[in-house]
């Protein structure tokens, strides 16, 4: 079931770039959930192409129908259908993608791999196929919204080189997040990223940044492990994300330079509860959530595709050189954001409901 | 399922770091393979207690025994329950860490989602657990020395803010890892790190650092797009490891100060093969393996365990001070090089296993 | 995932009676397989309502499209989405079975399970929802038609309680099978049995009846003990139909009312092959396929809709009477046969794929 | 994962009838259960060998020991594992059948799906695997004793053609179950079927039989439409048993001689509840339990080995004949009665934890 995720609140996605469409089946959703196309839409409007200057021009309005799953308003319990048709396709613009594998695509090892491939726009690779992750992950943001008081909120950190303050010198919200196309929350920073990623543009070039993501007011114990740890399945959510090369939680890697004494979170009574005085944990200790905030950072790659000519190879394994065309991103990460944060918010759900069978269902 | 990993070469781990002892079972074996106690215990000895002058003085022989799924020295496709028996056990040194909750471990988080646990030396949350999964990865690295030219070699990249050079320049083999107690393939580096991790030891403090790992001759078309791709069953392996804070593949977090252009790896025919000429793809494209080397390095904290008094909260939540005490690793990194590279054979035979079905089988 | 079935060809089916429409999402389906909607159609004709003067008189015409995972007529392995739009539905004839549960239907178990529900045609419990398994099974016949010799035959060998003789005798064919309406190759047997549905129907009674498969041609190894063992596997899968309420293999219950000396299939060598001399073990034997024909049977019982009127209770829990109405066959079981052949094929090419994986791909 | 069963619920089972033992890891369990060997010894020893007069003398005590996931005598939620040595193996018993198919077993199957096996007693085929289940189920019992009030009573209802009145006459206890060494709650029907089971033994011959198992009170709601209903899930529960040839629910094979108006089973308010008439469903519609007694039979052949002469092939397909040794079962059934119970509460306690996951955890 390679395209299928979570355990108990799951996700099945299906469709390719320039088929008949996208979509997504979530099945183990709760029932007398109020859902309609209008929890689905905003969140596929914050991924789709031709959103800003910053994105692909490629139209999409994305409109989504829920086909099955709902009924007066509810959901029932049964798996929940939901299909984007694919409307600004122009298959006609990859007949040389078709004989020619892109550098740093998937081209080659899909071909390699299945034998037969649909080459336009990327086929089942292109980013097209996470409208049904943010699909199905705005449904877990209801869930969360109605009945928690998480809270999922991704940012661009980091554009190239140019990287924003810490996050909590900065402040994050949503309406700060979302105040300009880049979705940095630091303004001035966001400016600079926005310069820097129209400068790849001007030059047939890209780049590559980093978001980093916050989910706040978790309960303590969400997690499963040894294997199931909450960011062990953050890490594969996150690294299943076409572009990605890295993921870190807490300290990440700048941990590993730090001593015991300076890397360890103090516990504390604060106001009754048990808190840490530090989060270099990122909210998990042992693969469970502690209570602090989840902070997680995820690196994407700059775009593969460039507006320039490269050398590769043909499906013969001819050399040969091909030029970069079509509608594309010079930056994939504003993008991108929405998308983490429909991942983050499955794993989240996920866990809830497999912490509350096991642990909170039966007492002896 | 949390105790269980992998979808066809599938191994499920239990164990306390001081029950009656801890084990694996492997399911999905294929048959005929030779395999014996002598194939495991070489592995096991790798990580260890007690294997050199910087790791705990724990003193554990961690003898394994093999109780179903081998006849007469060949596996017989059955599942292959393993189990070592603990034995240097001290249960009485744990009763202050029974009412206290150690920083940065997973006393407290455990104790809140599950109500009860096991607090001697830890007990699920020790990596004794890992136990299983080294004894697990020994037969899949077994599998992959008879049936292939796989070769996986993970070694210490860098301890605290010691790194070594780039591989590229070391070169890596079997030998030059284990050529030092730190498994570093660079000598010079290592006796630097040697000294970093005594010199934290006599402090009562601990240090982090990167393990990088090396998966040669893959065959090209090993990953299950979309959310099981190559490297996102990678991270999901080294994330759920204990002590990890983060994980990358290829040109990681530092890809994304690359632009496109600088980063695509271009194809090219070598030899009658399409290869890449540079490989900050990490050996994956779109999910799926190239033919390059898989490389990908993970991130440890330091470890939480410190021979000072450090603030804390006890059961009631009560502020207080814990000492440090225990037998424990100044540094985890070195004995994690073996657990490395055994989660990454075990995904790789459970790739290629998966590969095979699908992709291998039927002929049209 | 309690939508979702199979380990390795998987499906995902989703939809209601009378929501937007229904389908499935096939995972894991080789590539390469030359595919279209016209492969499945003639399957959804076989079940679909409508066909026949013994089925319900609701118009359908069942026509499928294929949304993904083909790309010029073959196969690319990624998700194959199929829907099948609803179109003759009549969502105000359920006004009344909103509020009253109809007796032997699920409306009171999915009102308790999931405190919401669709109940219109019986929602998610419709056996419209089989239509998903039909398309998905339509795909693993074309695979065995093309890769292998295997071929499925299911067919009515009793309707209430006119049973037709034993298949040895009489002959099984797929043309002996469709030479009638109800699916039952043996022509006289078949005529009564067409009498008895009309007689029920004419009486506002229904009737129920058993459907006997049989799998030729299997190779000798299929199925995975100790829990997915062929026949378990077969078991949940006709289990997880409908109106069943019975399944066995081989000699089955009366195989009870016999000795071991009796029981048992003698081994032979046949013309160079190992062949027992009989077949009460149906074809499998530990859970593995012996080379035999499959051979299993499926209980159904009447259709609980008659058009009577019966006591039964509300939603409130008060007493009441209910009066059956909408448009249902008086005998689920000929349009069932499809439906049992489509669980069998899936069950047969799932396990093709997993036997590979483990104990065809290496030799040591 | 063909050796794992179950979802939430999980347990995984190993070890061969002569190898070093068997065991079972049961992931899942719900913490702060108390939990000792005394909970499961006693089922071990409804099961065991050399129970009574009419059951193998192989000597076995079946001793069980918890080696994790307890601590101070209650469950930590952590991994299970338990494991009981083999004692009485007679491994040179069994040269002959390393060279001999033995008819209607699994050596032949075996033999060649894995191209290797272990032939001592039947390895991983015998019915010694099933320990696991018991010691598994024997947990998931503990936890329905105390949660609820579901009682889980399996029983003789038929040995060869001698069958018990039905169970609604008789009346039902786990008392009268095991008054007698067949475990049929009819004393009378009771002493014919031990007369037959010996006078099976005399002749070197075998019977069979079929067991009836009821659950009560459980609660309406259980059952994972559409794969994964309640029958669903006990069908391949009890298929995936050794020598099992059938299974069914509430009416199964004989419902389908009635009519619809016959077998409906009408809903009434018994004092405040929504209750059935009848019991023809079983206790499930729709796939859900709808709070009336669960009640399911499962159809056992004859044991496969009789002290009689047979002919058959040899691991080189020539034609040889066999004559049966070893310490076996005149009757596999009576010793089945706690297996089925095991079986039929692991399904129970997983639906259970599955319910509480989708439907009782959120509210809206």
């Amino acid at each position: 079931m390679p395209n299928v995720f979570g355990k108990l609140f799951t996700i099945s996605t299906w469709g390719e770039s320039h088929g008949g469409g996208v979509g997504v089946v979530v099945d183990g959703c709760p029932p007398n959930l109020p859902l309609s196309e209008d929890d689905i839409q905003p969140e596929l409007a914050r991924r789709r192409p031709g959103q800003s200057e910053i994105t692909t021009p490629r139209k999409e309005e994305d409109a989504v129908q829920i086909l099955s799953g709902v009924y007066e308003g509810r959901t029932t319990g049964t798996p929940i259908s939901m299909l984007v048709f694919n409307k600004d396709a122009r298959p006609g613009a990859y007949s040389e993608m078709k004989e020619k594998f892109r550098p740093s695509h998937a081209d080659y090892t899909y071909q390699t791999k299945y034998g037969h491939r649909n080459p336009e726009g990327g086929g089942r690779s292109s980013a097209r196929e996470t409208i049904g992750r943010v699909a199905a992950g705005a449904i877990a943001k209801k869930i969360l919204s109605l009945a928690s008081k998480v809270e999922t909120l991704a940012y661009v950190s980091r554009i190239h080189d140019i990287a924003m303050p810490p996050a909590e010198e900065v402040g994050i919200s949503s309406d700060s997040i979302e105040a300009n196309v880049v979705r940095c929350p630091h303004a001035d920073t966001a400016e600079a990223m926005i310069e820097r990623i129209k400068e790849a543009r001007s030059k047939g070039d890209s780049v590559g940044g980093v978001i980093e993501c916050r989910i706040r007011n978790l309960p303590v114990g969400l997690g499963e492990p040894v294997f199931d740890r909450f960011e062990a399945d953050l890490a594969k959510a996150m690294l299943s994300l076409p572009a990605t090369k890295g993921f870190e939680v807490g300290s990440g890697f700048e941990g590993a330079l730090l001593k015991g004494s300076e890397h360890n979170d103090l516990f504390e009574n604060r106001d009754g509860e048990v808190r840490t005085r530090s989060n270099r944990s990122g909210g998990v200790q042992g693969g469970i959530t502690n209570g602090e905030d989840v902070v997680f950072r995820v690196a994407f790659k700059p775009t593969a595709t460039i507006l320039q000519e490269q050398p590769t190879v043909d499906l013969q394994g001819k050399e040969t050189t091909l030029m970069g065309r079509g509608r594309h991103d010079p930056c994939v990460v504003p993008r991108a954001v929405p998308i983490v944060e429909a991942m983050a918010n499955l794993v989240v759900v996920d866990h809830w409901m497999r912490q509350h069978a096991q642990n909170r269902l039966f007492s002896f």
